[in-house]
């Protein structure tokens, strides 16, 4: 009898360690923080159009949005950022009715540049408008027949390394060039992640907590197979959707012993899902981690007026009467965690952003783009690939080309 | 040793049928398609405003959400619909910006008539604008709190009946009179229910696709423990969350065993999601079942045009061009479908929607209900309660009036 799996499968928090600081020779996205942004800045400065219509999907999505959605809410730009992301014509067409066409830039973002939605989407854009170096800004490998196309047409192109891959793109001229466009302090978004990197790196707080946690996944991962996000504002549900990619797509995978690895990545936003799954997380089979992620100040002061007659007497909560949205809704958070922490056996941890900013949002999406590699090397895949996604390309293909 | 499980846990079809038939004696949502709605169309008809806020939260507002959001993209309304569900002061006023008060028609749901964020949200919305019998509507048990407010102000109220659980509401006043108000045809969704209803309870095509469903799923809960919903179209995006609340709330319980049932309701949309998790359901651990939902026709002919000249000849996907981009994301929903079938141990079916229209989403949902229904007798748990959150709201309630 021969058995060839590799025994030791859990490494020591230093060899890992090692391991991490190993691929920041090769994998792009660590170095992103100490990139020089003078260009970006630069350029989003001569585009003056009313609309960024952002033509991408996947990772060269994602991030961008993540990040503007949350901080769009409370903050004022000049500017509208749009994503076309989907071929679903009504979604298309429904998006493009608010939009003037002839006052929009077009930033098509597609690292291979042959995304076949985005591509699609790009030469039906063009049926519509002149698309041209005064409408036109395109993103993509140097290589690819799309930064062909940009330099063929004189529209400027920006050129994203080969090593950073889609989900990890967010902090690379993906995300950065459409951010800046719109008026988001794009420096201040890589303070925070150099914040997070240096004490990663120097193996500070952000390595202590990011390592125990992965440990802490992996080591119970026959036990606990759903990794819960419950975000506590509504300005994080785009954050909500890029965590599932980065998680679902880096640790989906067969690792070097043939054995496949998932944590089922899910999301929640509070108070809406107490309503809704929280049953599920409390009643169900004990198989999940939750992670809340709370905002403490929303820079919103709106209060629950206190009422001055008896019209509301027969109605409820009078005890919220005279708290701000940003007290109750912070409140619930902390109730919901409470009862969560009352039970056994729903390990659950609490992240606890300042406010809402460039620095914050940002530190947020490196340490879970480093709790993601840690988790990698522990399982012992590779978590910059996607080999799974090919074969349904290919039968795509194959039907459209028939 | 006594053991005192009961052992004929998994009952046989015909005993499943005849608990769902009892079923139907007292609770409520069995009974919606055949409402009379006049006197809803009637008051719906009075409704001048221009916009219409749905104030709920869960169950009160997913349902006509996701009937709403499914029929707008294809659809013209002279009025529009708005949702406010969530206490984060952001998302609210970012919500009433784009919204004329003054010319607003206020919904205010709740079955309780004590929802805690609704109820807040009123009595905000109260220092904003006088609420009176001309602008507000309100949708509650007769016995509430609420319903009374409105009986001393004069203000409309719609009579939610007990036995009509929040997330089975969607066929009740709770969803018909909003989407009555913008102009939703709801009779039609009767007749879609109507239709579903009748061939389950005469055990025709509904009833076995139902209870083979549901069969399936119980006895290999253990093995798959995720179901995944992969809807192919941005349309179908409320329905997505209208479903994971259905399921979780509802299947989330302990059992007659006193054993913790569940499982775990995750959404997709298609393509987008084509870029993210299918990587983890093709190379993961195989404890996914996945169900895609497409639409034949989606009342729209938008073409990828097909280049007349040779300036996009370095762009990739020539194959799509002349293609609808309603074929294109069937021909990607098709890839997908069998880039899966291709794989051993990933349970997968297609759920075919004929158009968008009322009858066909009704169908979708109905049925949906009634598969939640048949899981929940097979489970031998109580599909209508959802004790998990009580807790919650009771340390919230206690931290408030500290």
């Amino acid at each position: 009898m021969q058995y060839k799996k590799n025994f030791h499968q859990i490494k020591s928090d230093n060899e890992i360690f090692e391991r991490l600081n190993d691929e920041r020779e090769k994998i792009g996205y660590y170095g992103l923080p100490y990139q020089d942004t003078t260009d970006i800045k630069d350029y989003a400065r001569t585009i003056t159009k009313k609309h960024i219509i952002v033509v991408g999907i996947g990772g060269s999505s994602l991030g961008a949005r993540a990040i503007y959605e949350f901080l769009l809410p409370s903050n004022t730009y000049e500017k509208e950022l749009l994503f076309l992301e989907t071929v679903d014509p009504l979604e298309i067409n429904h998006s493009l009715k608010s939009v003037e066409l002839h006052n929009t830039q077009f930033v098509i973002i597609s690292k291979s540049g042959n995304t076949i939605e985005t591509i699609s989407l790009f030469k039906y854009l063009s049926s519509l408008v002149e698309i041209n170096s005064g409408n036109c800004t395109i993103i993509s490998e140097a290589k690819s027949g799309l930064t062909q196309f940009a330099n063929d047409n004189n529209i400027k192109a920006f050129d994203l390394a080969e090593n950073v891959g889609g989900r990890f793109s967010v902090f690379s001229v993906v995300g950065l060039v459409p951010l800046a466009m719109v008026g988001v302090d794009i420096d201040n978004l890589l303070n925070g992640c150099k914040r997070v990197s240096e004490s990663f790196f120097e193996r500070g707080e952000y390595y202590q907590s990011t390592i125990k946690k992965a440990r802490f996944l992996v080591e119970h991962k026959v036990r606990f197979k759903v990794n819960t996000i419950f975000s506590y504002s509504s300005s994080l549900e785009s954050f909500n959707k890029w965590y599932v990619q980065l998680w679902a797509e880096s640790l989906g995978k067969v690792n070097i012993n043939g054995t496949r690895q998932a944590i089922t990545p899910v999301t929640l936003l509070g108070p809406v899902d107490q309503h809704s799954f929280l049953q599920l997380i409390i009643d169900g089979i004990r198989d999940k981690i939750v992670t809340f992620i709370k905002i403490d100040d929303l820079k919103d002061d709106t209060i629950i007026p206190i009422s001055t007659s008896n019209k509301f007497d027969t109605l409820a909560a009078k005890y919220t009467e005279g708290l701000s949205f940003n007290e109750l809704i912070n409140k619930q958070a902390d109730a919901t965690i409470q009862s969560i922490e009352d039970q056994e056996g729903i390990p659950c941890d609490v992240i606890t952003i300042t406010t809402v900013d460039e620095y914050n949002i940002a530190k947020l999406m490196f340490n879970y783009q480093l709790l993601v590699s840690t988790i990698g090397q522990f399982l012992q895949i590779n978590a910059y690939d996607q080999p799974g996604v090919e074969h349904g390309k290919i039968i795509l293909k194959e039907m459209l080309e028939a």
